[in-house]
């Protein structure tokens, strides 16, 4: 979970495109709502309709004078393809939004919509920053001591080689950085387990590359995926293919034992009685671990700032989402990326490696 | 969970590694009573220490009749080095359960030793069957309705080509007809997406076979780690790095929400009271997904058959490998596979794949 803005937070504008999402605009712009009550320095772009942003802009006041409507009537739909999608998405709102951050005139965008679209778009528009392999898919973890673990590549790829693997640790040192206020965060390899001659070749060639190199945070080796949510490291990188599979196991999971907890307590009375008896506990736990409060991936390695929101997300969990990209965009990621990156590929052991 | 033994079961004779696990021999002795009870077709090899097994196999009368015990004094710790551990083995408690499956005096082994040493030995003593490319490690997950289902490999591999992912899908086919009445079982391959251009490569090819040839089951395509505990298919097929992976995080996020939710309940007085009202509910929820009733990986593609437990279990975790190790045993498995591997093997459809 993300802390409001820092006392001295400097003036950030949020391109938002107001039109993606199962429960867009509305969503959307509740979700930039609480934010800017919690954040007066964010300001708003909307892209979308404004015939139906208007009518929920108009709910909040406060809101107004800080978020401008740019009208578009086109946008992308939800199920379609992302190459067609990008074809066809010239004056789109999500194309739009993008566009402001390319242009200058935002810091960083945030969509709910077509996944696929979006990554395509923003690949498109924003280019990788120089240097960068490969973009990565990051996202924040909760994490059982109250911590939580920044996770890359959620996705954007499958299998890559060590030396993006290492500029991932990169990628994603500076986000810990910007979020979790670690000077040093410590960075882990995912992998199948702790010892140096376990894993796939390219895990095991990144994990001594990483033992080498300066980075943005102190490399501490393997982690396995059981400790993901453990949060005993601030950094967690992995390549798409074990990434995704671990983050939606972790999913699954937990819709597992949220439908088996659901039954127990409806099964019989007293379970029920139970259940009422232990709702505030309950309620607890379920904030603790509500995704609302992690929603948001972002597309690292470009050249701005992309933030995913999930498509079924309400206000709560859109604001997360903006929070994130607030947050980044604060810690000049873009930038820092940049320097950090051109660090690790100018350090005699990274050359020596890929030689 | 396994049934018990069918009404025309035959003998039976399971291997035990008496001092392999945290709790051995008490817990290895005890689950051999806990399946004696059920089915008394089932009969026993005890290998260790007589001085530490006579004792704990005086308490079940019954057993006594079914349970020979081979003294050895010898046995590998559970940190030694799979290497060392191999070659330091002879006369182990560990290498003599394995040695007489494959003299022919007990059908399976089961222990709840040393992981990788146990990996190791059996595949030096039991070899590979021929023809098979890769052992595949095995074992069943709950599911949310009520069915469960066997995945493979969890980590015997890291990644493997797509002819071993297609054995893969025989070793787990003809697992899940010895387990789970399915005369055709649905077999699905893990991915990070369900779309045909989803994927790793060797993933994709894998695809391609499945798709073309004759299986031990249906092929059903791509299934995502989010729905591993869905039951929705009887197979899940994965190389090691993916499956492995999987394992890991679905057993950190359980731990994640037991350890969430004890605290959730002895936080503060009402949910506490919540809690033992709850009680009931809760304990069956923990029954329903008790991983002792799925205890038991089985290092599949060798010729005989080996379960390992886990090192942690107690008696009734112990009782479910053995059940597990009986009922491939029952249905011939070894021979089986030998068959469908065969038959995968010279249809034209996985040679003109491998050419």
């Amino acid at each position: 979970m993300l802390s409001p803005a820092a006392p001295n937070a400097g003036q950030i504008t949020i391109a938002l495109d107001a039109m993606g999402g199962d429960h867009a605009p509305a969503s959307i712009i509740g979700g930039a709502h609480l934010v800017h009550e919690a954040d007066p320095h964010v300001q708003f772009l909307l892209f979308g309709d404004e015939n139906r942003l208007h009518p929920v802009l108009n709910r909040y006041r406060s809101l107004k004078d800080r978020a401008r409507i740019i009208h578009t009537d086109k946008m992308i739909r939800g199920d379609e393809r992302p190459s067609a999608a990008l074809r066809a998405s010239k004056d789109t709102s999500m194309r739009l939004a993008i566009e402001s951050v390319t242009e200058g005139r935002a810091d960083a965008v945030v969509s709910g919509g077509n996944t696929g679209a979006l990554m395509a778009m923003a690949r498109t528009c924003m280019k990788m920053l120089p240097g960068i392999h490969r973009p990565a898919l990051a996202s924040l973890f909760p994490a059982k001591n109250g911590n939580s673990s920044v996770m890359l590549d959620l996705g954007a790829n499958v299998l890559v080689d060590a030396e993006t693997l290492a500029q991932f640790a990169v990628l994603g040192g500076v986000f810990a950085r910007a979020l979790k206020n670690a000077a040093q965060p410590t960075i882990a390899l995912l992998n199948v387990g702790t010892e140096d001659a376990k894993g796939p070749d390219h895990v095991r060639s990144a994990a001594n590359i990483l033992a080498n190199v300066e980075l943005p945070g102190r490399y501490v080796g393997f982690i396995e995926a059981d400790r993901i949510l453990t949060g005993e490291v601030d950094v967690i990188v992995s390549d798409g293919y074990a990434g995704n599979t671990a983050l939606k196991a972790i999913e699954g999971t937990g819709m597992f034992f949220a439908t088996s907890l659901r039954q127990t307590f409806t099964n019989d009375p007293l379970s029920m009685a139970g259940g009422l008896f232990a709702y505030m506990g309950l309620r607890r736990l379920k904030g603790k671990v509500d995704p609302r409060h992690y929603n948001g991936g972002v597309l690292l390695g470009l050249g701005g700032l992309c933030v995913k929101s999930h498509g079924g997300s309400d206000a709560l969990g859109v604001s997360s989402a903006i929070r994130l990209a607030a947050a980044l965009a604060r810690h000049g990621y873009t930038r820092r990326v940049s320097e950090d990156i051109n660090h690790l590929m100018h350090q005699d052991s990274f050359l020596s490696h890929g030689a």
